[in-house]
């Protein structure tokens, strides 16, 4: 039989009331008697109702995580650290996948503010008027985690994320830097406005600024799968020669070293490919990927310890954080 | 302001005590009662304190979803299963990380007995007997995933896995009609008792039954990286000579061909080689991985179902579901 609260005021010698105050961390408790209670505590493994301590704290140690898809290469890493540092500050993650359908995205806020979370983990492309609405009408303490918000629009909310726009610039003089001249683009409308769409403006912009035409006709959007890579070479290989190749995803990379491959077109001896993430497979993909590393882990565990210090009223050393990327260089371009 | 139960009764012309019946589902109102009041719910967008309900009807419509890590490349499919027919039935889904380490196990599954989950989807490598206590002391509904039970210790938990032993003959011998004679085994070692160790006897009997000798020489245990795979090739190519090898995981069969490539050996010209679990990055691999395709999205969404009516005291058609695997034919293998 559990020991209840009862036991713990007995073997401690106070009242029932002191041991609750101590449970709800009230400070009108003298360290010694405190230290008692901690003892019984201990003695008897007594483990409080949490949800009945859930209503009178308005607390319950648990973080709504919304996130567009858990079976996609990219957020399985962000959510893994997330989860390690709500589990070190004892708090634990609801999972919730949205399909970056914001009908249900919004039904999950709600059901995560009916189960009285103390906090959410945001992902999604962007971050639409309503959702920002619902938020902040349902007092949710948010941290959005590489989710872009429209400019001129920024709000108030916490965030973490990378520099996508300079990332892909790097990424782009890298393989000017390698003599190529003809660089073709994969990846995102950037009408859509989304963290990897907005990668587009940096391919142009290292074009511009190291003195290379832009060539509509190098560049082909669409999603950010494989098959978008293979169907993106395809189209490319019908209007232009290109020498290099970078995609805003490395899922695409891999469907265009694929399609490339198909054509008889070498990576690396004809072209050069450059992709985005680093997600697990990119090191064992053959030839390895050369690509931009996004500090996945790190986005959620910095999003988390935000989020819980944010919960508990501590300072923030900042609101926005932007992590550092990192290319990676493998065997997709040449030496 | 959100409308409370008090706003609720008023609209409906009830008590208080009535419209709490109403909610809690005691079968004392009658049915003109009854719709006025969720008439009134509607109206009023009236959403119930649900972790007060969770006091009185000791149920939060939540549940644990135990697993190793939902950043390796097996599981995020498996949660993903499970969390959508969660979300049709209404549940949520608290996702916890144990990394096989016991302890972090048994925390977490005290934590989601204290936070009243109504029930736990449980994946491990195998059973535990002090896992099966804790879940059984606190009478946690309790759903196993592709966690193997010990031989001769089978228990009264409900199940999902695939025939593990079956899909590994069934590669094998696939193998041996193409006409292999020495066909390599690189895997897990059987004495860890775990569902993708138990792939090894599939192995031997298929060699067994179809007149091959077992050479040890052409066996490598280790884990289910890539690295095991390349590191396995390497040890296997010291010793002997083959013309197929049989990876009990698909990261396994992409380190070996790898390792095979930087040896000059040729897949599937040289040599055949056969994955399993069939992970989203087989189809993209070069060459694309034949392998044996785990249902994974059906073992979480076929899980959840089954926990889900255990938790409602429904009807099962059976406690100990095998589910399908399939061989899924690509470009390893000569044709």
């Amino acid at each position: 039989m559990a020991a209840s609260i009862k036991d713990v005021a007995k073997e401690a010698g106070v009242s029932i009331a002191t041991v609750s105050r101590v449970l709800n961390d009230v400070d009108v408790v003298n360290e010694e008697t405190k230290k008692k209670v901690m003892d019984a505590i201990k003695k008897l493994d007594y483990r409080p109702n949490i949800v009945a301590r859930s209503l009178k704290t308005q607390k319950t140690r648990t973080i709504g995580i919304v996130i567009p898809d858990i079976s996609s290469q990219f957020y399985p890493e962000i959510v893994r650290g997330a989860e390690d540092v709500s589990n070190i500050y004892n708090y634990n993650v609801i999972l919730c996948n949205t399909d970056l359908d914001m009908e249900k995205e919004k039904e999950y806020i709600r059901v995560l503010k009916e189960k009285m979370v103390d906090g959410v983990i945001y992902m999604s492309s962007s971050l639409a008027p309503e959702i920002i609405s619902l938020l902040q009408n349902l007092k949710l303490p948010t941290v959005l985690v590489e989710t872009s918000e429209k400019e001129g629009t920024e709000t108030e909310f916490c965030s973490v994320t990378i520099d996508n726009e300079k990332a892909a610039y790097e990424a782009v003089e890298y393989l000017i830097k390698k003599g190529n001249k003809k660089i073709a683009y994969i990846g995102v409308n950037p009408k859509m406005a989304n963290a990897s769409a907005i990668r587009f403006y940096g391919y142009k912009k290292a074009l511009e600024e190291n003195g290379l035409e832009f060539d509509e006709d190098l560049v082909q959007f669409g999603g950010l799968k494989a098959i978008d890579g293979s169907d993106g070479i395809s189209a490319i290989l019908k209007k232009a020669k290109f020498d290099a190749v970078f995609c805003a995803g490395d899922e695409i990379a891999m469907g265009a070293i694929n399609a490339l491959r198909e054509n008889n077109i070498k990576v690396p001896e004809d072209v050069d490919v450059v992709g985005f993430d680093n997600i697990y497979t990119s090191s064992i993909f053959y030839p390895k990927l050369t690509t931009i590393e996004q500090p996945t882990y790190d986005m959620g565990s910095v999003g988390m310890r935000m989020l819980i210090k944010i919960i508990n009223k501590k300072e923030l050393d900042q609101k926005k954080y932007v992590l550092p990327h990192t290319l990676i260089e493998r065997d997709s371009c040449k030496k």
